[in-house]
C-alpha cells in the first residue's frame, strides 16, 4: 500500500490528486490491473470528475450543499453531519484500470479527494486491487 | 467468497458489519491485498461512515429520508422506490484495504449495511478484489 | 481489458449491460473472482439495480431529477453541470463477484450504465479486479 496526504484550506474542497495516485501506481510498480483508491476518514470522500474546467466540482460543490444543508437539522453533537453525509454520497473508496504502468483514465476524467469538513490534512490510501 | 446475512428490524437501518466482515477476511484466509463487499439487493446498500457516535448514521438516515421521501411521487408499483433510489445512492459495491489479516479501516470508519426496506434478512457477500 | 459501446437515444436513460458485462467476463476468460466495471466518462455513470420492472431506473430517473434539477443554477459554462453531479453521486466504478466464469449478482440486481447528458456513444471498460 502506498499513502500520501493531502493539506485542504476550506470547509468543502475538490482536490485533484490523479498525479498522486499517478506516483503511487509508480511507487507500488504496477504495470497492469486495477489500482485501489481509499479514503480512511468519515467526512471525506474521493470522487471521478472533470479536471478541465474548475466550475464542474464548483457546481458538484454548491450542488451538495444544496442536497444536503451544512445547518441541518441534525442530532450528531459535533454539527459536521452534512460532512458525514456528503461523505457516504461520493464514496470512500474507488476502483482505476491500469495500463503500461499508466491510470486508465477517460480524456476527461481527474481523480479528487472531496473534502466536506476542512481544512484538515487527509490521507489516501493506494493498493493494488 | 464468503457470505453472511443480516436481519433488520425497521425499514431503514444502519447495521454496523465491520466485525462480520474482519470475520470473513479471517475465513478467506487474506493476509494482504483489497477485499471486496457486495450486497446482492436493490433496496439495500453499504458504505463507510463513523462508528462512534450513533447519530451519524441516524443523520444519515435521516438525510437520505429528506433527499428522497418514502412517500414519492412514484411509478413503481411496490410503492417502495424510494429503497430502491437510496439503494443506487449508497452503492452495492465497496473495496477495503487489508493488511496482516486485518482490515485496514480509518479510525473513525465502520462498515455499514443500510437497509431502506426492512425488516427483512440481508445477505452479505465478501471476497478477494 | 475488454471494452464495449453503448449507445444512448435520450438525455438520460439508464442501460441494462448486465448481458455486455457477461460477454466481457468470459471475453477476459475470468473464471473466479471479482470483475470491475468502470465507465470514462464524466456525465454518465454505473450502477446496480433492479432489472425486472422498468419502472423502478424510471423512478430513480424522476428522483435524481427532483434532486439535481438541470436548470441548476450553476457556473460550469456547458451547462450540463447536472449530469456531472448525478454522475458523481452514481460513481464511475463498481465490482461484481465472478463465480465459475458467470457475474454473481443477486436474483434482481441488473448493472446499469446511467447516461445523462445523451444522446451519446459511451465506453464500458472490464477487468479483473
Amino acid at each position: 500500500m502506498h499513502a500520501f496526504r493531502v493539506t485542504t484550506e476550506r470547509r468543502t474542497q475538490f482536490v485533484d490528486i490523479t498525479s498522486r495516485v499517478q506516483g503511487a501506481v509508480e511507487s507500488l510498480g504496477l504495470r497492469e490491473g486495477v489500482v485501489h483508491v481509499f479514503v480512511p476518514h468519515t467526512t471525506a470522500g474521493v470522487t471521478i470528475n472533470e479536471g478541465a474546467d474548475p466550475g464542474v466540482v464548483a457546481d458538484l460543490d454548491a450542488a451538495l450543499e444544496r442536497m444536503v444543508p451544512w445547518a441541518g437539522p441534525w442530532r450528531h453533537g459535533e454539527g459536521n453531519s452534512a460532512a458525514h453525509v456528503k461523505a457516504s454520497l461520493m464514496g470512500a473508496s474507488l476502483c482505476v484500470p491500469v495500463e503500461g504502468g499508466r491510470l486508465r483514465l477517460g480524456v476527461w476524467q481527474a481523480i479528487y479527494l472531496c473534502e466536506f469538513d476542512g481544512p484538515r490534512t487527509r490521507e489516501v490510501w493506494v493498493s493494488k486491487a
